[in-house]
């Protein structure tokens, strides 16, 4: 049933690497089968270049004066390519631990000569419709921003940077013409203008379930949507709520990794992460709301079902007694010898039938 | 159905600037089709002038020195225009960027030469009466504050800035003797009175949800009604909270753009903003509320239903098996033959119904 | 009907001041009619005069060396004599508007030569039984003080500085050796005082209401009496919450206003109106807490009636079937003719009758 | 009856000191009739000395050098004799006032010469059941403690201290060997213990609530035993919560009334408190969650009335109908004549029965 | 019963060790009986020793210097040896308080040469299934780390440290090369990692829970399985909350007890004990909204109950008037004469099922 697959995929699986050392540099996603895939991007304000490899050692030698370097790691779970590229960077091994365990949070650490930055990208499958709940999928994606280098490292690639790779490569905007931390900021921003998006799916699924409400049949399973939604809801609090610390701390970190014309786009990422927060905040409102709604439906058609049965039960019941009264066999019962009893007693009936509903339209029942 | 159209307009279209590379100015609000609208007021202790213009070069000639200048700026979908008037006045494109984006949160960021003010206009459009909940409209208005000038950016021209315009042709108050800064505040405290209104409209409509439940014949889509409310409240929250910081930090920046003695206009509007957050709480809480009354409302009617079917069901019940033991058909029933037995049998049911009677009266069901 | 006054004067006057120029004196209260009254109470630990009027130009006379002035003024409509007041003693305009802005909530602005602050005087009527909700009142008052002065501004004279006066007029107490601050401490704690009775007031209706669910006989009305109870709540919670920094800055204020001896006074009051606040927040929860307890009272008779119902219906439906089955007129139905057959199914029909309520009383439903 | 005395008695008294001059030194509290009496004990590590009396000007004579004294007042109501006791010590009259005055919450002043701290001691009278909600007892403490003293006033003379007064007796553990504010910590040490045994009675009663719930006959007023024992959390949070702050204070306080080497006994204490606050905070959560539980009870069993009404009335109006149907006279009624028409019909009618049955287990009804 | 055994096993012995003077190391935990067992590994780069005691003293002897040196204590009931272990290792009474009162709440103690920390180690026993709520089992767990030793102390050994005796063992990864700093992290890491799968297994009896709601059959005690959960839950809040203000302060602390290194691997731990908070608040969520799909489901189910009740009623109460009309005796009744006047009643009885049975099924209750 599609029900119980649902239930299953929920569970994280953070339990896969327990009883490791620390600083074992373990997979722990469900991405596991994804080969490792670089592509590194060198440029300048003059020149680009563009290549793609599944070796990290050809990595090492782009790297050339006065250009700016970005090397883009799809597949975290071949281990022992990124400890080499992890080697050759300097990178501490708790650093690689972090950049494989996709159960890491959103955080930013600074180092000497570069700074790492988690963050998780949010997207549903395209194959979700607005009707559906999805899965939402939280990718988990590291950056490790030297002076003159990205290192970007995701689960499986996506087409999320593809705008940042077109601007690239076109030269368009200011993208060539900055370093390693605007190339960083155009990163991020990509991934957070994704989350405008799940947001406005997020939004789409209230209301279709608000709809739903509205029209009063709502699905059986409704109350297990709104407690998906409101796991889901959780889960993307969860992945946006500690970013609005990295931004603020990559606004005004003091470093010299950062130059000072690029915190301002900073503090602009900043805004558009609090945007999401609060829109997050009032969709979970909103959604708390949805099971009260759902309540009161439930007592309002309880309600017309008990109108029916009390309208029904309260005409016929009388009149069935009356019924019974001329049905008892007694030898002296004047009124069954008068001529007109029976025709008179359908009059009473029909009088007492009259003034039921009348009561019931007083009432507004009817 | 008018339903229906309420909830699509929900949405908000935060999705059209995706994929743009950041700093590009492009407006995403709904009012595409309206023009750029500039008007230029240039004014000093003395003298006033008064200019409209649809091109943004006839603003340019307008500064005088020992004056202040006052550019209003209405419709933001013509970027171009909008980008031209940043480059005269060296706007960073991040500034043009969030003055163009409706979804832009209320803030305020100070740079060397002038002050960048982000806040939300307010209010319900006039058609709405105090029935009907209404579309809130949130309205995305920016200042540019220089040292003798003001640059306002509004969607839509509305008639919130009359008095000011008014107040500065009369040359009423103190408002030509001051500068800029004076200008900013009263701008904002046109805005700022506008939320009064608004709320004052959201306790009406709270009250009238109140009403309908008392008269225990709330409308069918009263959940619907009470959703909505949350809905908007949270939407002006998430326009007013944020003005606190705004409002704070322009009482207490280090800038003399600002001079002292506007300082304390200043707080004065951080005490009006706190008023309207403070009324926006209790209405907040009596909001939530209104979903339990209409439980107990649900409820007290199933209540009343049930009532009414017991006690028909329980008289008429009993008698209808008495009389139902009189129309046995066996040989052998003596009091078939005993001549009184049909009256005695109206007594015995005639006082079972009024001992029944008697219990549900003493039961307070009637 | 009493119920429609109520809702008709929740609804707060806020949008009388819209549209004036910033800084306008307009009194927006509800006590328009009321005469401007003028006492002065000139004081040294000698000497004591008092004298009332109805100018402001009365009071100028009465500044004396060594002596405290303090001028109590009552009613707020008539603007134009307190501006003469503030012309006198160098107010703000902003500070004028705030005294006669009904709406200012609770806060302390320091000047060079005197300290402002608002408060509210919250009271019941005294024809509030303590059965009804009564419409607490909410007064605004505010005070300036000076050196050796102490201005306060009330809407109507209440009786509620009476016990300061006669502490003045008697010499009683350390008011008369103390200077202006000491004698601001007296009027707030005078005003803080009734705090208590007003919270002890809310406490009674709370039991008053608990008391009604207890024995099962809500009025009808009870969740409007409970939503009316919060709004109570919440307009009590926020006309005491700024108090308690306004207190904590008149305790820990940078000035020579406020004598080091009296800051002692004011961490008192700050104590105590910490005490009103826990008190208010036990008395929200409580609050919050009838709602669910009406709705299991609600449920609770549901459940009486529907025992009742259902124990006459099923003891009754299936004798009403055995007494149908020998209401049949076919022909060859042996039981007919036996001689015994009607007494033995009354035993039989007795027989059920005990079963059932057997059963019933093993429910636990009898 | 019961119910009514609980009522009344929760009233807090807190509006007796009304309209009294600030610093009148007024009790407010229940116990008007107790005498007050005076404990004085008189130790260093050599010598141990014990007296009591009811004028505190025995008192004064027991101060000795190298001497530590306490000074035990059991009883407040008797303002004259603790004023005489201030004005030795040099008390201040707010002190004096907070000493009588049973609402203050618990605090810490320091002064030059001692410090002043107020807590509340809570418990349960003997006679409480675990069952019964009991009253909980509240009762007022406060310390003065000097270099070589410490003054303790109570409300009623408990048996709290008596631990402590024993190990002094004894010379047992470090307490003869420190001075006046490791004696403190013992007194408060004693107090907070015992808050621990009023936390572990509040979980007796919610589990005892739960296991009410659990055997589905919880008593008829389980919703005000419920609110009860919200209240009483609420005030044993009222207690127990500032209490933080004091001992905070006491650890950290720039004083030499405090020694180093106790401060670490302060910060254990502190420990405890903490540990009380959050069972405070947990049990807080079981009994708002209890409302629901009971909810859900009475909701359950009105689906199990409902069942049996809906089984006995779904099985019998049918069999009734079909009776009723030969129960007619229509002349030309071709079953009438059949011979085995009534057998035939018990047969129908058993299978209906069967079937009915057979439906109602399947819907797992019975 | 079950169910009876869980609610007395919930109360927290807390009140044991009441009375005591302060200061005195008394158990107050659950296994008396265990015998204490003392475990000392010494190690460094080079060498490994391992030795196992029951007597304290033992323990002595193993200190070699440039050696770290590992003892671990199992079983907390033997107070005295515990205090002899204290006197040698030169720990304050408190301290030995806070290593054997199993309520203490984690924190950490920083001293002149050593740091004291306290934690909580959280499990379920091996026989408790996914299904049941099983005894989540907390143990207290405390560390004193020298410069070159760590005592580390726990009510009964359990199989957690394994995993480090292990690594110890074998030389594997960086521990033998690190101090006692890092054991400290090793072992802390090895408590928490076990976080994680307590947590997960919290999230497995959710979606239990859930499915059994979602199957429509949920036990008869699932409100106390929520409530239980809902326990569960905060009793891991609690132990596991105060550790992030632990582990942060072991990061920034100002001592050379933890070298710079090491600093990094208790941040990492900070961010792993933030994840773990942050899945305790979304199950938290999800588990309080299990009562409300629990609350719906119950009305559902008596929406399906009523509507049978409804449809049979609704359908057989007229027909059965009906035979009662032709049931009754009046000699006058022309349509009894008729000859098909029985079949054509016939017809409009089925007529009468059939249009009601078309009126359910239009109302979708069939």
């Amino acid at each position: 049933m599609v029900k119980r697959t649902r239930l299953l995929l929920r569970r994280p699986k953070s339990t896969k690497a327990l009883n490791q050392p620390p600083g074992t540099v373990t997979y722990i996603g469900r991405k596991e089968s994804a080969e490792t895939r670089l592509e590194v991007i060198d440029y300048n304000k003059e020149s680009f270049e563009r290549y793609t490899s599944t070796r990290p050692e050809d990595a090492f030698d782009f790297e050339n004066e006065n250009k700016t370097t970005w090397i883009n790691i799809d597949g975290l779970s071949n281990t022992a390519e990124i400890e080499k590229l992890g080697k050759y960077y300097n990178l501490h091994p708790l650093i690689l631990e972090d950049i494989v365990n996709t159960n890491q949070r959103p955080k930013i650490d600074e180092y000497q000569d570069f700074i790492f930055v988690v963050v998780k990208m949010l997207y549903f499958p395209k194959e979700a419709t607005s009707k559906t709940n999805g899965n939402l999928v939280s990718e988990h994606v590291s950056f490790v921003v030297g002076e003159d280098y990205v290192l970007s490292f995701q689960e499986a690639g996506g087409d999320v940077f593809d705008g940042v790779r077109e601007r690239l490569e076109n030269g368009k905007g200011r993208i060539r013409g900055n370093g390693a931390d605007y190339l960083l900021f155009c990163l991020l921003d990509a991934i957070i203008d994704n989350y405008f998006e799940v947001i406005d799916h997020m939004g789409d699924q209230i209301e279709f379930l608000e709809e739903d409400l509205f029209q009063k049949q709502p699905s059986d399973d409704i109350t297990f949507q709104i407690q998906e939604l409101k796991r889901t809801i959780l889960r993307i609090r969860r992945a946006v709520f500690p970013l609005r610390e990295v931004l603020s701390r990559l606004e005004k970190m003091d470093t010299n990794l950062i130059q000072e014309k690029t915190r301002n786009y900073f503090r602009d990422l900043y805004d558009h992460i609090t945007q999401v927060s609060e829109n997050i905040e009032i969709y979970r409102e909103m959604t708390w709301g949805l099971m009260d709604m759902y309540m009161t439906t439930i007592s309002n058609k309880m309600n017309e079902v008990m109108k029916v049965l009390t309208i029904i039960a309260t005409i016929f019941i009388p009149l069935t007694f009356i019924a019974g009264i001329y049905g008892m066999n007694f030898e002296f019962m004047p009124e069954l010898q008068w001529k007109y009893s029976y025709f008179v007693l359908w009059g009473i009936m029909l009088m007492v039938f009259v003034v039921m509903l009348y009561f019931f339209r007083k009432k507004k029942w009817l």
